[in-house]
């Protein structure tokens, strides 16, 4: 028995689930997170164009919710062929993985559930158009059902390393709407949660595009559990002050040596830890990991449209045609980093030979 | 005859100084610094109430700028009081330097200020109302001038330590918004550039009211100034890339030990610069040092609205009713600053012994 297996069973009994990315038959069914909190609404993505909108606009986001999607996206492009020759399937169906493989660079997730997709394209080459839409959609449910229990898995082990009462600081969103279940840095604090510890979380708001303001302190909200929500840069004097027992952050990608990229400031966030002597933990399941990727300078990182800094809902917030660079990752250097949890178990230092140990065998 | 008297000369004769606050006789104008860099609109405080609203919403704002507006308030107060006789008038008086004094607690410069009007009332106790309103003018004319100089100086003497082609990072707005002449944090950047040098700035946003965004940046284009707008938790990975060659500050408030009040994020930034061997300079004028204050926690800390977070031009960005902890100010020890630059020269560590010999004598 896997560690942890009865508690999985008694929390998916437990928990609804909130339904980040759904697959709905012949659409793909995403909560506008733009609108949130203020809305919750639901887009269907009828079709890869849809699918491309939503990524890129952000309205799906969160590392292992992009694996689902463009598994999910596979799924969609395939129903959507209408021919019964698997040659000429085959070609338009790689037409939609390039679709969807250059929708966002960063989050390897997506490109590792792309690469699982392609392989059993590859494995069932003889089998016909109707066969392998069905064998589509059994590994892309698969990969959503992984990414769920990984998320459990996820916080069984994290919330070994909370006490109760203490204050933990995250950045971003990586939460159930960044995933499925309970998320990845969250996943440790539900856990918590749901052990009856008392925890409280700061949420840094997360500039440019809010998603702690809009998206962490609504789904903790909704989940009952204390946050408070502070601006990025305030994070140093709240450690200062001893208000900050650990720091809990998910990641986008993670190289071999274990320099890992996630949201813009998380490497702030990591010196400040280690100047407060603060553990400072990376949340992130084993799709996170960059076979290819051997330290944190190789991964990609994606600029954004300078109007996410210089506007708010349209409005102008800075003189206009100002200079403005916004990288939407940063890559935190293993060095910083205290451990890594992952489904599999904690990894400590060193990254390297454990990565190597635990995660890619 | 002083360093840098002759430049201080042509400095001015070459110099249109945008005029954030000034004496308009009747009432107090100052540019409306919440509506910038949209629209640049004067508003005139007739009154003490006007001007404490201006004070506590940040349409007057910067520490030197309150100093002024604190001295340019009793003279209005003054002119406002109808007597003849002293004792009468002595008491009405009193009134306003408690309305002033209660308007923000951090800035020391805005207390400085009215403990030098207070000075001229007490050694003047025996002349009339029509003289001592005299003499209030004198008083808060010269405050507005000594600043002004002062900001000047700090130009001259930081600009020492700026070579040519150097790229500058810098929080909130201490420019000539945020005082009279070139500002404080700002000023050397502006004689760098009155030197021919190429100097690149970076501006932090500086959330959660943008004075970044909307004031550093808008000035610094104005003067033709090469300027990147970043987000505030950016910064670490620019300096990572060796993209920072040192860091200028204002600051509120100044211990005898050289802990610096400054805007939420400076001491974040002082840890960064640390971590990364970048120098990391404190700018202000001798009325930012407080004789009083021995250590930085001492300094007492502003805590403003929740609103300033939550919402944006009055839509919500965060759930309704959701915790929030938002401090103006925070405090960075005097062991990470590589240097203070003030008006009477460049303070080096120790700086305890160094503020006393230079700053208090």
């Amino acid at each position: 028995m896997l560690p942890f297996s009865r508690e999985l069973k008694s929390t998916k009994r437990r928990r609804a689930i909130l339904p980040t990315i759904t697959w709905a038959d012949s659409s793909i069914r995403i909560i506008d997170q733009r609108k949130l909190p203020l809305n919750i609404s639901f887009l269907e993505c009828r079709n890869i164009k849809d699918l491309r909108k939503a990524i890129q606009s952000l309205a799906v986001r969160g590392a292992p919710a992009l694996g689902i999607a463009a598994a999910f996206g596979v799924l969609l492009g395939a129903k959507q062929i209408r021919t019964n020759d698997r040659k000429i399937f085959d070609k338009k169906i790689q037409k939609i993985f390039h679709l969807i493989k250059t929708s966002r660079p960063t989050a390897i997730n997506l490109f590792n559930a792309l690469s699982r997709m392609q392989s059993v394209l590859t494995e069932n080459k003889n089998v016909s158009v109707s066969k392998i839409k069905k064998i589509f959609k059994a590994q892309a449910l698969e990969i959503f059902q992984e990414e769920q229990q990984n998320s459990f898995q996820l916080g069984f082990y994290g919330n070994t390393l909370i006490k109760n009462k203490q204050r933990i600081l995250t950045i971003c969103n990586a939460g159930s709407l960044a995933t499925v279940g309970y998320g990845t840095a969250l996943a440790p604090i539900y856990v918590a949660n749901d052990k009856k510890k008392k925890v409280h979380v700061y949420a840094c708001e997360t500039r440019p595009l809010l998603q702690g303001a809009r998206l962490t302190t609504w789904e903790l909200w909704r989940a009952k559990i204390d946050v408070t929500l502070i601006c990025d840069h305030a994070a140093a004097a709240l450690m200062r002050q001893k208000k900050i027992d650990m720091v809990f952050v998910g990641a986008d990608r993670i190289a071999l040596n274990g320099d890992t990229a996630n949201k813009i400031g998380t490497y702030n966030l990591a010196i400040l830890s280690r100047y407060h002597h603060i553990p400072f933990y990376v949340v992130a399941p084993s799709s996170t990991f960059d076979p290819n990727i051997r330290i944190g300078k190789h991964i990609p990182i994606e600029l954004r449209d300078h109007k996410e800094i210089t506007s708010f809902s349209s409005r102008l917030i800075a003189p206009k045609g100002i200079k403005v660079h916004n990288p939407a990752f940063d890559v935190t250097p293993y060095s910083l980093i205290s451990a890594i949890i992952t489904e599999k178990g904690i990894l400590t230092p060193p990254f390297k030979k454990h990565i190597a140990e635990k995660m890619l065998s």
